[in-house]
């Protein structure tokens, strides 16, 4: 059975494992003290266009997560994120493990908006009685989102300006930064972001690695004494060079982007396909998440032949699925899986007609 | 300028006072264990039917609620609360700081109900990945709750049902537990709140004592080595015995409840007469904390004379104000206080008639 | 039975109760923002010469350690103490329940010297792979010490100056800060330990008080939010002012020194009159604290009539006890202690004759 | 230049490269719920003799440490270990993040000693105060320990006796197990290991694989839930099955085990030659890890040439070092090694004979 579960199903691109297999026998030194994450970072600085961005790889991205929030905030702080948030809803609690409420607001198509940011932090200061709450320390967004959608330059702007005005760091989760910048629609670049955000991470895992994150910090207020965090966190792998190789080798003739684009085209073919039969979406996607919304009936025939996750239950017996597609999707599944989705839906409105 | 913001902006009953000063050279042993704490726990296992209930005093409120809560839950477990829930507003994130997320649920006039539970709890197990997300671990309930209303037998019952149902221990927050038990409309008992909740509180600061929480562990399961919790967090007073022998002076002639039953009924009287003006609430509040609704002109007259809290804007530039009454509420400041809200009702009634 | 066990059995000096009676009724405002805390947080400033200082009152001792500890580390920061601190050992982990490692060094007699924090900060920063170990991020020592010691101004100067070198706050945990003052052979005054520390409490519980310390933050930089910190570790009390009421009385009219003076000297009677008949003792201290040491038959026979903590056991069956003077001791109380060891030991030394 | 500075420089045996390249396009599960865990899950439960044991991988070995004892403990328990102990040294504070102190007690040769384990215990349970002190609540032991010495299977039973009369879960961190068990001298077995302890790891990072460790809960009172803990503290991997894999590989004719063989001969070579050269060690170890003790002259003549660690000073200006042997070491390596040494010493010696 193919799955189209998500996107870190498969291992690495074979140039990955190339590499590893090339330098396997190289002694490195440990702890991420080596070449190859000092030539990722260089690199990595150069995209983005900030000679003195500290960059430092970690083994996941739940533990960049946590690593990053509890390393900027005081322990009365809280970090803002949209209610669809990947910390707010999906790591266990991780950031509350480390002594910090997640302040969530509505999401918009899975985005945070920067009035709602204001708002927050606004009526955090007008209370009679501030220090009976949270304080707002920080902000978390997530581009592409856990929708799938994508934040343009504007929202970003008006999102590092707000923070910018009140004091707050701004972290981008970029699991999925690669999707994002080569999605439909995407008028962002990494020199962007690196403007914008005064930390963000670069996924590894779901982008053509095998494993790891590399967590770009921008602001050299924030950079102090962060090897110390994330060993503490557990994310300081002993064989540390692994990650800068995989991510060096990513960065090369622009595979990351590579990668991303071709499966972003893929996911949006599905998408388009599916339009075409009047399906309708959970969210807006341009990227390399779909949400496509089907029958109960549907869900459960295209089940026994694919792989793929569910989503919430939706009003009528409808349910939203998720369809990821990655570097290692191949077209002649995506074919397949648009036929079979396209005789089931025939199959479905015959059996209304009836 | 009378206040009325709040339940404990004056020391304690007189009578609290003269027994600090009757005992104020006599020894006693440090750290609560002396018999002033013993006395008051028998006489509250006595209260409450309950035997073998352990009984302990803390220093404060969110003390009691962060000491409870972190004692109960694993690291991978939330508590379930009400949206408007202490813990979830008030207390800058203390639970979160024992590393431990609060999983709201939208309340209904300021309480948390058993379906809500129920479905929370249910979601969280048949989502796929259950492990990704946090546990609900116990539940967290406030009575009177933050806005002033009860919860009835029937709500904690089923409350109560659904948490043995799902194996999850039931905390009641009792900072104005005796202002709930002498409200108007309140159908519950001591004894039902000891059945029904694995754990409670008995608040004294609000309640006409000087400071300190009682909390009564009912449950045995829940009792073991209590005590280094309570050091831990720094609830442990050295002079423990202060707190047992102002809770044994309370206990003494229902002292306790006719102090809270004085309250309540200056509360309604107000409530009444606001009512009988044609005066509109934030919520339904049969106890001693009443949310009448003003025009923003008549807020800004009434504070010229009289101390209340603010609550959020209402549409129409319309706000809600918080009166509080106690045991220390004189009768003529009452008086006085509906004298003064009738004449500016009367006067805006007029401009509006021009 | 009269206990010597320690400087907090009883209540609070008469002046403390009658402040407390006559401000009963009057209304105050909640959390520490009134005239009394305001006006003991004056007195202090004064006292102590900086009239930058913050001041806040906190419920407990413990509860001022941890709140301190917490807010002024980062997290991959451990605190320096002597391992005989009470951080170290007596508050339950309070300290690494906020998440940071206590960084203990040998204690002589029960002080904390200089050159040891200098040796454990260089040995930290001359680790090949610093990162793997925790941080030295402040300093904590207690006046007097857990073993009833001094610190002499030569002693915090040099701590004072191997911190300020290295970039490390220092806090002084007060407690048993009057007693201090007031010792046989202090040099020290309030204006040298707010030149030294950046932090320090002046303790009201073991001084004359009924409960609560208050917290000096001397250093700017660390005022900053405070109260958010002690909101969220539950040290706020709704009637902060009665903390400072109580603090505001102290130290009229030099109470809090006056009460000190009397119970240091009453402790030195007490080690005058058992030197004098070859008592040996566990440290050498000049305060209210005295840790004589006798058989284990003289300790089992003083414990039928006397209240008193035990020590460690010591070779050769011996046993070190401590007894506390405190503002309550009876001058008779002391003369018969007294009394009643010389007959214990003179009936030991005639067996030992025999 | 040559290093023996760990056990951890190269990358991974390659039949462990090829097993990734071969699977590397197939789809697999994430998070660890896929064949390839569950097999290497399968041959542990075997290998062990234990059918109902646990088996969990994480990304790392302060990872799966801290993740372990925070699942164990409740926050007023800390964990006893050797003062050598990894967790009480190198890893930043993890396990106090985690809310727990580590109660250390005075290693020999690296080991933790049972009676310290009882003295310990006992002395906690004897205090008259006890719950203001830390509840002893798990052991941990390492295996090879800090210093490369064994446990020998009476030490191992002893401390399992000492903890299961006092109701302390025992935990062994396995990062250089496979080296322990193909020591001189060594008597245990893997299911010795297993009858013994609660929880154990089997490193894969130092011994043959890339990354990851395998967490063995064999009591399975302590099962529950550990996926949750595994999420939280950020040591689940998306691409789980990386790990499952490389230790179904490692297992494989017992490669795990003639991997650790090899290496321990090397070090071993070593010990006997520079023994036979008059070399003085640190500890006595017989496994992968060496510390020979030199003069400072040689250790800097030598480090011009070869990689290796440091460990602290030593008197009389001598200097220990660490020498690691791996998977990966080369023959020729060791043998210009000692060759070096040799001449460095002669050269040493005929200097002083001069």
């Amino acid at each position: 059975m193919i799955s189209f579960r998500n996107d870190y199903s498969e291992g690495a691109h074979e140039r990955v494992l190339e590499a590893l297999a090339c330098t396997n026998r190289l002694q490195h030194s440990g702890y991420g003290e080596d070449e190859h994450c000092r030539a990722a970072g260089d690199r990595i600085r150069t995209l983005i266009g900030q000679p003195g961005a500290a960059v430092h790889f970690l083994s996941g991205g739940t533990q960049a997560n946590m690593t990053v929030i509890a390393s900027i905030l005081r322990p009365h702080q809280g970090v803002v994120a949209a209610d669809t948030g990947h910390i707010a809803t999906h790591e266990t609690g991780a950031v509350e493990a480390t002594g910090h409420k997640v302040l969530t607001v509505s999401h918009h198509q899975g985005r945070l908006q920067a009035e709602d940011v204001h708002r927050l932090v606004e009526e955090h200061a007008a209370d009679s009685a501030f220090e009976h709450m949270v304080q707002p320390g920080m902000v978390y967004i997530s581009n592409t989102t856990e929708l799938g959608t994508l934040y343009t330059r504007d929202m970003l702007h008006a999102l590092h300006s707000v923070c910018r005005q009140k004091g707050l760091p701004l972290y981008l989760d970029g699991a999925r930064l690669g999707y994002a910048l080569t999605s439909e629609g995407n008028d962002l670049t990494l020199q962007d972001i690196a403007r914008c955000c005064d930390v963000f991470t670069l996924g590894l895992t779901k982008q053509g690695g095998l494993f790891g994150e590399a967590v770009v910090i921008v602001n050299p207020a924030l950079q102090k004494d962060f090897r110390y965090h994330i060993k503490q966190r557990g994310g300081m792998l002993a064989k540390g060079w692994l990650m800068g190789l995989q991510c060096e080798v990513l960065l090369q003739d622009d595979l990351y982007f590579k990668l991303a684009r071709r499966a972003v085209g893929l996911a949006l073919h599905i998408r388009d396909s599916l339009r075409g039969l009047g399906v309708a979406f959970l969210s807006d996607s341009p990227s390399n998440q779909q949400f496509p919304i089907f029958s109960q009936q549907v869900v459960d025939c295209l089940a026994q032949n694919w792989g793929f996750n569910l989503d919430q239950p939706l009003p009528g017996e409808r349910r939203a699925i998720r369809l990821c597609t990655s570097w290692a999707t191949r077209e002649e599944d995506v074919e397949a899986l648009i036929g079979d989705i396209r005789r089931l839906l025939a199959t479905e409105g015959a059996g209304a007609a009836r």
